[in-house]
């Protein structure tokens, strides 16, 4: 039995996350931490982390970047390894994510779906074998009308893991229609669709002569990002401190 | 019975053309037109379209720009309807055409592919049902890393065509990773990806709430355009002094 | 303003277009009817439809088939047209359908979603030009692992739009397994993938010479039924005794 | 560099074969066997191949069954490592083979391009997260109208992969239509669709909750088992006696 405290616990996330370990009989929520407490959860709910006084195997983490070092702090003085899936930090609080996975285990990804870092990890091999035979990677993303960035942090991720498998002789294209030109063997090119309420949808395609190889992940909704962070939680249960992905749940 | 002059017949279109003409019962090549006389196509072939003195109902002209300006006055003398399928044309030369529609049966099209040229129409009558009821549109084309173009001709061609089905209302948009915001709504995406030796690939997508729509188009070879422009070739047979396109071989 | 009776409105999707028909100015729920009266909808809930003495302009209907004739024959008494969206009816009960069609109203369709119908329309339309040209016909679906039929309803609505348009001249073939024989011109393949939680993909290709033409639908989740079914509501309201399906909403 | 006798030098594959090798500076072919010798192929060609006395590193043989055992025991008796690529072999053919691998290197795989079997491995691996996850594996392959079989040896070959990864826990059904009941968890489907001139596409999709990924393979034409023959060939020069397949050359 996996014991979790909820941060982010009644936004819709949280109570995506609550639903889901309701029905799972290897875990449950312990305590749920929100700035607003305004339904029965089952689980008692405090507005201040530090008010807490449940003890847990693991905290969830899916609220926003603000306070986000309180509750590092939290899981470092209570030694409460911790899966840190907010969203919108800044480069101080990543650094400062990374020196709090030194006193207790820490687990952040760029996309927290079994299914895309499962990808991740079969694109290295995939890349080692099909771009020494001369294969040109390209990835297609296709998200809603309301998304801010382009192309998606799930693109980019994907990219490095191809990047990083070839020893980053990759240099990321993301407009073709301002050159008149062929495609040069280091690119590798990354186009963003955007259109009415697509969750989230990734390609990466390997273009060989006369043959192509694609992988595609398509998200029907954001309950594989809750089902993740369930799994990462598990996981996490028990760990050394240390800085772990989804990549290591996934072993 | 359709007789043809196959301008540029020595040319990796024209000699896939000849092919499948000799399979085709209702047409035949009566004269080649090539700069070189390298081999025995079983039809008289001139080096110089002038000398040609065999009579045809038609004229395929997959050559280059270069030369272009005489073969339209050929058509035009002889009172032969011409299919223009030569790429890489001027302004000047495009203005050309148009004057020679004036006195012979011209047809010219982005893509001389039956399947495209069928999206094309059928993509006015989606565009203007689902943009009415909020569908956001946006194309992704794929081809090979030789192509210097991007985003291809055909591309555009089914950009022009929900575009022109919708009052003009879109402004085509090839890049979203140099600012940070929503789609907006009058944006039509455009996404060119170039890799191995990918012959041409359409995407059409119409995405809206909780349901997308695509329409594509795969090309596995050149022969596709080969098979539209004899098609083209037999309906031009008998036309009246105009502009066509393939549009019109499809009503 | 189209006022509506909402039947089954305590259900899965009577609650989905409840909350729908809240966001939008065009029309408003004034009745609801369901077995269970078990919550606070903002409208009167009748546990039995001829209880109900709210006026209303169209009447959507998506219960089950219990229960189906009494509905029906409201609809006829008050004179109020009805969208039919429920499934599993009989025979004898389809039969019913088109004879209440006779005395009001009546609207029912394989699938309520505006883009399915829409594609169609058009496949007929693609089916006349590209069957003439030799291409072949074949159907792809998916849905879910729970569905107990298949192919689905949707997938053989789409081959009946194909085969009607080409004056019935295929032969539904589900399984390819047992013969050992090359395709013959008249099948029309139908295939069913079953896995997950996939809402419902639909894809009708069209196969000819170096090319082919995909057509693709894909349901993110069942609020587009919902949308269908309230767009049909305000297309119904006013219109004359007669049977009516989604095509006509498209018009 | 690497010498080659092609077995059945002048067919289709053996010409395809014969001009790749042309333009690959690490190998070359130093004799052709056909029964056939019709034309110039720059290399001696033998109608019967116990009268080639060329020594060469690698046999590649694309010709049929018939006369599949004299070849064997020609690379046996002159120990001439040999990759079988024929295709239509009885079960005592399969055999035979087996039995040569005891005195000679043998490498047979159901499909030679790079693409595929690389895929295969990486199925292996996706299959042991995924499925343990309760992910469902569904098949899809598409092929050209002329085919006579269905499914496609290579559809087979890519359930296989995955069902060895799971200690062949899965039944292949190839058809639903005929009962009404929803998917057991032990089903993988393998679907097939026939049309048009469709080289080969096959699409292995595993769909989870709310979420599916998709490996694809689309071969544009038959060069890619051209090229995946001629690196089988480099690879299996100076290997020891043995059955090898395409898995060992990714390796």
């Amino acid at each position: 039995m996996t014991d979790i405290i909820m941060v982010g616990c009644n936004g819709r996330m949280g109570q995506m996350i609550s639903g889901l370990v309701k029905e799972d009989a290897d875990c449950r929520i312990v305590a749920g931490i929100d700035i607003v407490d305004n339904r029965d959860n089952g689980y008692p709910v405090f507005t201040d982390i530090d008010a807490c006084d449940v003890k847990a195997d693991v905290i969830i983490d899916f609220s926003s970047a603000n306070g986000f070092e309180k509750r590092m702090d939290y899981a470092a003085r209570t030694q409460t390894p911790i899966v840190q899936c907010s969203t919108g930090m800044s480069e101080e609080q990543l650094s400062y994510l990374r020196q709090t996975g030194e006193k207790v285990a820490v687990l952040k990804s760029a996309n927290m779906s079994l299914g895309i870092n499962l990808l991740m990890k079969l694109l290295k091999e995939a890349a080692q074998k099909l771009c020494e035979e001369g294969f040109d990677v390209e990835i297609v993303e296709q998200h809603h009308n309301k998304k801010l960035d382009a192309p998606s942090g799930t693109a980019l991720a994907l990219a490095d893991s191809v990047n990083e498998a070839m020893d980053n002789r990759f240099e990321y294209v993301y407009d073709r229609s301002q050159v008149r030109k062929q495609r040069d063997k280091k690119e590798l090119g990354i186009s963003a669709v955007r259109g009415g309420t697509i969750v989230g949808d990734h390609e990466v395609i390997f273009a060989g002569t006369d043959e192509v190889i694609t992988f595609k992940h398509t998200a029907y909704s954001r309950a594989v990002f809750a089902k993740g962070s369930i799994a990462a939680a598990k996981f996490l249960k028990g760990k050394a401190a240390g800085m772990y992905d989804m990549a290591d749940v996934l072993l």
